[in-house]
């Protein structure tokens, strides 16, 4: 018989009642039934009751089990009593009588229980990441994370990508976050960096005239702790195909993310119609880039029925050029309890309030229009924002006004907050929008002007375009929004050395500073550069999505805390002095 | 029409004569067949060929075409006459009558062509390397190892196996090499590592509970400059079980690399027998513990037949304690210039020479042995040393002693030489062999006792084997050799925090060092830790050996220069002071 095991501890059944068998796992839990000892062994596949009375030599041994303990037993397979058969249970048929056995890896008292799934600091949980692995949730999502990327992998190459490996150990590749470097010992002083993401490296493989690539990518940044992000690397599913517009990259794309959601969703089901949203129509009528399409509402402008009218604050406000007054629509949210509270969800978020108009019933039984906003513009501008809106009796809208850059934010997690206090929201199902004509420039703080985005992509209308008002071109760069949340982001790229100088400096970044930092790259594209595109896909988010998990270390194997810290390894660590010799190096005293 | 093309290069047969096409793809070649251009267009999939003659509206901007522009031509599909027909190419049936030309990504003069696969300075085809991976053979070794990577991974889910990422960023895990250090923005002072192999890694998702592991994993190691190897970084196949004992791994891992290799070996026979060959048979019988089996020589001890014998040198050394002589047969190699030209071969690797004996047909008709040794020791021993190797006329023994690990290299290496030289050696092949029972400990120059290969393996005995002399105790430790080249490393480890303290101790690592090194493997294995072994296997050198590349540059997309430099990138670079501020680094003149 093998060493370990005749059988995993999800294998046995009633038809292998009577057999002798052996299983390893780990104590999960001991119960003692008066003189009968039950152990729950626990492996990678499942779990098996193993049970030992008095008169079996594996008695003694058992009774001293701790839990966690690895454990191999002997055993005779059982039917358990009808009344005893758990039907939750692949195994819930059989248990083994044990005659032997034989502790392979003995447990300490347990700083964190695995049993029962308890909620643990998240600290000790990370310190003893080898024991909270073995719980049943992590556990699920981490087999969860790995189908998904399994299954992205078959996807791609079934769509006739390739994939390829990039360097890790490279340059700088510029991506708008911070690099992580690393000293060379072999060029002292000098230094390689980690990729931010494999962006030039993908396209120089276009250049090269490999035509479909893709890769399961780690992208390396130094980022400043956020929860919902890693502090050091994360993962993401890169594409780039040449030879293509826009239009086909969404058409290879979107059947890859379907059927992957399809696959692991659970059921929840899966929009099939994916709309191009404009980024300006998005931001119009979703408040955000990422929209969740979940949520039915629609914000429209009214601007229109607020000018000259009596309330005076936005009477006053559309007199100043560039603004604007939007309503959202809040069906079945005609209340004042829910209109105040919406109110001061505004003014938690930083504005004054939001203006709100309720239908209700009169006590005529008419429908009439309630709150200080109708009550100051009036019945018939009021009538016709209802109409505007396909509102009735029992709805309300809420009024933001101002530069839209002010407010639109806000507006749209109001949107958000209206859709789901209101249950407008269907949360179980997923539903996604390609985002696009993102533009290219955008003003920064100081009033210079930057890339909004990714400096590659290409502008719409060449070169011509960008000839006139920056702020007026677009890329050809896109988003997939899910759910709320940028599941993609990608472009066609910039192949033309020429569009690419100007493009750049349009955003003051002169030619020699291009060279320096894109050298390798924009030296390819004088060599026959074809017209190439792609996106780039978060792994861990769509993890995150599929799992319905909140918290990336959820979704990660080994994460980082939030101060980039890997407790149980012990990470970042002091050098010893032999390697920062080595690489000619001085740590400063801290600031 | 699709902007670029309604189908790829490669898809074209007579069954589309006579219909418009649009083709996009870089110009391999242009010739001019007195006043009909010809242009062989090439993308990823293949190549089809284009023409034009004066009366076509894109004759005069063919004319211009440089090698390597990219170009979108429309045209109409053409069978060529039954003479001109190629079939070697998929699209040899056809042609391309141009009537439409767009320049798409405009080409300079090249400065390292594509067509022709000319041989070119490494450094040029490494800064060019867009240029370099559009040829042929490097494409389609690239291609190979996307494949092969791809199904390793499919056997490997196909035999229970999950796959998980491992970090990147992380603590030290010593194997031996230098790691590469990178410094924390977060903890000034600080450094993560990055990863010589995710050894500790994959340990601790044993002790997670997770049965079959497998990761296609990137390993980095600051290694001094060698030909065949790459200065930074490699992937390996990276494996690990649990509950298994050495026979389980082997069972294991043979099905997936003989059917990558029978997939991918262009038809070159794969051997099915893989022996297992202790380690010190390996060294005895062919000087080496990753032997090239498709040699059938195997050489002998013939200490007997010198000891006390007429041929001084070898009887005197035999005096001495722990001396041998060896013999290394040589079938087909009996004539003095054989003899001498291996004799030279011995001498340029240092040693003094080999003795040899060689059988030919003597004058009477019989067989006689000719050479000094014959001479010196008489034909009695002679006729013994022929019979014990099994040797008749017309073939040779060469003779080595001394301390056997002081000639064994260079005895493995005259095997080598002699299998090669003699056509012995059946070069198209593979063939493998398990070498198992390696030693823990090897005596270092300085006569202290260390590891021989990995710490973290299980020593055969246990606790007790640690008890008695240190060079004795073997490990649960073997490699997979594959054609002369070591494919595979593994082990069954050691997952007892009693028997590995011991084991480290007797290396002369005390209790806190391994702590401090190995902390965080050293503490799960105290919370119920599973016997576990897995192996790892270099991915790079099993595409070569599919590739039959002697290069490792010749099988990975973006190398670094043996003096770890990517000339196409700029890496390593100078840091800006910036990022050296916020590194609190300060990088100090060179010595």
């Amino acid at each position: 018989m093998h060493a370990y095991r005749s059988h995993t501890c999800a294998d046995l059944t009633a038809a292998n009642a009577g057999e002798t068998v052996r299983l390893s796992g780990w104590v999960h839990r001991v119960r003692d039934h008066g003189g009968v000892l039950f152990v729950d062994l626990r492996d990678h596949y499942g779990m098996t009751q193993v049970l030992a009375d008095s008169d079996s030599p594996a008695f003694a041994a058992m009774e001293k089990l701790r839990a966690e303990t690895v454990i191999r037993i002997d055993g005779r397979v059982k039917l358990r009593d009808a009344a005893l058969v758990n039907p939750k249970l692949p195994t819930g048929e059989i248990e083994v009588y044990a005659t032997d056995l034989e502790v392979l890896g003995p447990a300490d008292e347990l700083p964190l229980p695995v049993f029962g799934d308890l909620d643990y600091p998240e600290e000790t949980r990370l310190a003893y990441r080898f024991l909270d692995l073995r719980r049943e949730s992590l556990h699920n999502n981490i087999m969860l994370r790995s189908k998904v990327v399994r299954s992205i992998r078959n996807r791609m190459w079934d769509s006739g990508f390739t994939e390829f490996q990039t360097p890790i150990i490279t340059a700088s590749s510029p991506e708008g976050a911070r690099d992580f470097l690393v000293p060379s010992r072999l060029h002292p002083g000098k230094f390689y960096a980690l990729p931010q993401a494999p962006q030039q490296f993908k396209q120089l493989i276009m250049v090269a005239g490999f035509d479909r690539y893709f890769q399961i990518a780690p992208c390396f940044r130094d980022e400043d702790p956020r929860a919902d992000r890693s502090p050091t690397d994360f993962y993401q599913l890169d594409v780039e195909m040449s030879f293509v517009e826009q239009e086909d990259v969404f058409n290879t794309i979107q059947p890859v993310i379907q059927g992957l959601f399809e696959e692991f969703g659970n059921g929840r089901p899966v929009d099939t119609n994916w709309p191009r949203i404009p980024y300006a129509e998005s931001m119009l009528k979703y408040g955000s880039d990422k929209p969740d399409l979940r949520n039915p509402i629609e914000m429209q402008v009214v601007s229109d029925h607020f000018r000259d009218s009596g309330f005076a604050i936005f009477a006053k406000l559309l007199e100043q050029e560039g603004t604007e007054v939007r309503a959202i629509p809040a069906p079945t949210g005609g209340s004042r309890k829910f209109a105040d509270r919406m109110n001061a969800f505004a003014q938690k978020e930083g504005l004054p309030g939001m203006g709100y108009i309720f239908w209700r019933k009169a006590e005529d039984g008419s429908t009439e229009a309630a709150g200080p906003v109708a009550k100051n513009i009036g019945p018939e501008r009021t009538e016709a924002i209802r109409l505007q809106l396909g509102l009735a009796e029992g709805d309300a809208a809420f009024f933001l006004g101002g530069k839209p850059e002010a407010f639109e934010a806000v507006a749209g997690r109001a949107r958000n907050e209206i859709g789901r206090e209101l249950g407008l929201t269907e949360e179980n199902q997923f539903k996604f929008a390609w985002i696009v004509d993102f533009p290219m420039y955008e003003k920064t703080d100081e009033g210079k002007i930057d890339f909004s985005h990714n400096p590659f992509s290409m502008p719409q209308g060449g070169l011509d375009a960008l000839n006139g008002d920056p702020l007026a071109v677009k890329g050809y760069q896109y988003d997939l929004a899910c759910n709320g949340y940028e599941l993609i982001s990608g472009a066609i790229r910039n192949h033309k050395p020429e569009i690419m100088f100007k493009a750049f400096e349009l955003a003051g970044y002169g030619h020699d500073e291009v060279e320096k930092r894109f050298g390798g790259m924009v030296k390819a594209f004088r060599y026959g550069a074809p017209p190439h595109g792609g996106c780039a896909a978060g792994i861990d988010r769509i993890v995150m999505l599929l799992a319905d998990e909140q918290n990336i270390r959820e979704v990660i194997m080994f994460p980082m805390n939030q101060r980039a810290e890997d407790l149980m390894m012990g990470a970042p660590s002091e050098p010893t002095n032999e390697q920062m010799r080595e690489l000619r190096l001085r740590a400063l005293p801290k600031e």
